[in-house]
């Protein structure tokens, strides 16, 4: 789940899905979270994956929300 | 536009955007493009940025069909 980038601390998860067009939608899932709750991850979208990177661009680091934000990230993978 | 990535040509271009909603509603109509021709590329959004890699896994590089691709995703970006 954490993963060490550029010496930055960064939450980053990877979810599997069987087409692009489901990992699409989870993007789309986690975007419209994201623009309710006004922190955006970055989201790289490709065939059958979507990797969800939080984190907190003002310290270039990681604080509680991040972690929520990743927990609800889980929660959003596991009602599709 | 030509980024080397781990040997493997891939054929990469950044669009920039005001916020996070544009940047994802770009993603969605390059996704549904890609849909359409049933070839994918991998694609980055975060705020403010889409970035659009497009290559061809099979041959682990870049084809015709991928300029193609990259110039029609330029195309769907100038309409925005």
């Amino acid at each position: 789940l954490i993963d060490e980038n550029q010496e930055r601390l960064k939450l980053q998860r990877q979810f599997p899905f069987p087409d692009f067009a489901s990992a699409l939608h989870f993007t789309n899932q986690v975007g419209e979270f994201a623009e309710k709750i006004g922190h955006h991850p970055d989201l790289y979208t490709a065939w059958g994956k979507v990797i969800v990177v939080w984190y907190t661009h003002k310290i270039q680091g990681v604080q509680v929300g991040d972690f929520l934000c990743a927990a609800e990230t889980d929660r959003i993978y596991s009602q599709n």
